[in-house]
């Protein structure tokens, strides 16, 4: 058995926290048994590691998510998706890669979950009975049903046969998000919420792709990817198959994409730097450097970072959804694999010119690889730590109070020794990720590369 | 008859938009016929051009303000407070200024008031007939008094006695915020709220002064000002006055001290980058360049600024002032006469050295004094326009993407010739204003300085 996590959307729900290289699953906004921060991600895979999981999970995602995920659980086994469709496409890649990177059997079975499912550990263990419901119930595919706790009208529901079989069930019809009275009959009749999961053999998969014409080979698929239905592996594939069994789930499940359902689990109601008074069912997390002060508010969530604020009203706060997406493009903060930065100011010059002010902090050991830029130059102005530069393979120490001047063209490249943080001011006819040539050496190598080349 | 214009205190009350350097007369909420922005103290100031007041007045406030004063409304009569004390020592320092610096007569009569009431033009023609009711009453002090509008206990009311002069009355006692049952009998017999408006002679407050042994000379009361009772005028003086007429006004008053009846005068429910959807009764100023989404909030006040960030319930707006202290004493902005600055960025370094980064935008034909710091160094990195650097008596040209680099000791100026931006990083073991020594030459004076040096 082999599970495929996948690692979605962007989690504009949860705005501002999030953006397109931080997704809610990546937000570290729980707390360990030790206390320690952590994300969706590191719970569902500490969890896995708990359950003897890891060693057959694989990590589905877009290359801009996969630093994040270095930086938060290590290298783990990664398939990459080269654009950001649907689960359709994902899946239908996560199999394919499956079958031919790893060599798995038409008879392999596959277990597909989402990668930041709010769940007790026993969700995992439920998971590895997958197969045995695939083997007895003869179906083709076999979902996990979580039991309702409420009637709520945000899930899909799956209606069962009465025809029980043991613990789990043959599946009648979905019905996605019913009204509240309409959910109370579906629960009352034994109806489960649909959670994402789904469990087949591969030569299941293997004939609904040919079904579809859809590439069997791993590469083809890569280069194909961007034909591929950008839809949902429920719409395109679950809903089209008739004969599917479903396993319950009894534990908690959570489903923490929106302020409202998030903030149920953020342990301290004001995270940062500022105060609240005389408020009620209010949360506050301030990422910003500058202080927050909250007033008698009431149901509130009021969440401040580098890409935004955001306040709300807890039952209006997925109603945002649809209005991020007309602000700030650019995220404002990003971790990186080695470090993070923070946007400090951005502006136009009346030449046209734009210029990105930027606080950068480099990890102890860590380099920004040898790149170059043929639109635009950069400044640095190092405020802490040490390290060194390369630029034009002439290398040289650095430290607080130093100033590195790269002009457009120029090879550059920095290395922290001690933890190095530099403010950077960027300024060129057009800021944009294309405008880079990077070379792929290691630290060592440019600098061998450019000792080599001093002589 | 001469007007003194209170400038008072740092309206903790409006924080994050007032601080140290920009009190609450000072934020341009308003809107003039123009729709230009404008402030309290610009409104007040064209408002006493109206009624052909501003010859006669008289703007005391101390020192940090003397420059947004003038980059409000220009050079005028300006009397320095030599600290923050209270209206007492305020009003006897500007009394003995008018005699002394100007030779006013004992006879002459003197208007205080403050410098941001938000009222009709009467108001101020009205002023002109305290002397008037001075002369008529024989009273030591007339009083403004604001007819209420509503039993409110958050003003001082005045209670009158019956005998009515015409327009004026007597006052029998003052009642200090009642409660609102208190306050509805009060507004029955005929009480008006303080406005904080004084007439006097200036005979009556010489003898005043002499009695307290309060010094009556201008330069001896400057010097020894800090150690004068750090008291209200009302209490110090006018609760232990007997006879005290008082003038009704009967316009429009507001008290705009707090974000609640600020934000009755703010004419967009939404200022700045950001959106607000189904919100009532809801204000949003974010002065920030990230944006701010507000969604399903109720009688709310947000207000973002480089200093902080306010989310309050309307009601609850004036009970932030006794927390505000604890936070953030450095402004994070300022205009000041050459332009103004942006704090980006604060922290300490692992060497203990403190690390300000600020962005910095020159008016045209501004330029920031000849100086010197001993304790720190900044660098400067230039984003747009152009001007003029003078670093150790040497005059260089300078222009986008230009670096300069000032050394803890060295003297240096910089000249907008344009509108001139630029990001400036100060590092030292201690970043403080007092760390400056400072010459007042004028541009042209510096320049011809060194250019002497030079030959």
């Amino acid at each position: 058995m082999k599970l495929v996590l996948l690692s979605g959307g962007s989690g504009k729900r949860l705005w501002p926290m999030s953006n397109d290289s931080r997704s809610k699953q990546f937000l570290k906004c729980l707390v360990d048994d030790k206390g320690n921060k952590i994300s969706m991600l590191q719970r569902v895979w500490s969890q896995l590691g708990n359950i003897g999981l890891q060693n057959d999970a694989y990590i589905c995602a877009s290359k801009a998510q996969s630093e994040m995920i270095e930086a938060q659980v290590g290298v783990v086994p990664f398939i990459e998706e080269p654009g950001r469709r649907d689960t359709f496409p994902a899946i239908a890649l996560a199999t394919t890669y499956l079958i031919d990177e790893l060599g798995c059997s038409d008879d392999e079975v596959i277990v597909v979950l989402p990668i930041d499912p709010m769940v007790d550990d026993s969700f995992f263990r439920e998971l590895k009975s997958l197969d045995k419901v695939l083997l007895d119930s003869k179906a083709d595919i076999v979902l996990m049903g979580v039991k309702p706790s409420e009637p709520s009208s945000k899930f899909g529901y799956i209606k069962v046969t009465d025809k029980t079989r043991g613990k789990w069930m043959y599946v009648d019809s979905f019905v996605e998000k019913p009204n509240s009275q309409l959910a109370k009959q579906l629960i009352s009749s034994g109806a489960l919420w649909n959670c994402g999961v789904f469990c087949f053999k591969i030569e299941y998969l293997k004939q609904v792709l040919q079904n579809k014409a859809v590439p069997l080979s791993y590469s083809d698929l890569v280069n194909s990817f961007s034909s591929i239905a950008k839809q949902s592996f429920d719409y395109e594939v679950v809903e089209k198959t008739k004969n599917i069994a479903v396993y319950p789930y009894e534990g908690t499940w959570k489903d923490l994409g929106t302020w409202e359902t998030l903030s149920t689990e953020i342990s301290s109601n004001f995270v940062g730097n500022g105060e609240a008074i005389h408020c009620v069912n209010t949360h506050v997390i301030n990422e910003l450097g500058i202080p927050l002060l909250a007033a008698g508010l009431q149901n509130t969530i009021v969440v401040a970072t580098p890409d935004g604020i955001l306040v709300s009203d807890k039952g209006r706060s997925s109603s945002i959804k649809s209005i991020v997406e007309l602000y700030g493009n650019r995220p404002m903060f990003e971790e990186r694999i080695w470090g993070s930065y923070r946007v400090l100011d951005f502006q136009k010059a009346s030449d046209g010119a734009e210029v990105l002010t930027r606080c950068i902090k480099l990890l102890p050991g860590k380099n920004i690889s040898y790149q170059k830029h043929m639109r635009r130059s950069e400044i640095w102005t190092i405020l802490d730590g040490e390290g060194e530069v390369i630029l034009d393979s002439r290398i040289r120490p650095i430290h607080a109070g130093d100033i590195v001047c790269v002009n457009a063209g120029q090879w550059h490249a920095i290395c922290a020794t001690g933890e190095l943080t530099f403010i950077e001011v960027q300024r060129g006819s057009e800021l944009i990720e294309e405008d880079i040539m990077r070379s792929h050496l290691k630290w060592e190598d440019i600098i061998a590369h450019c000792k080599a080349l001093a002589y």
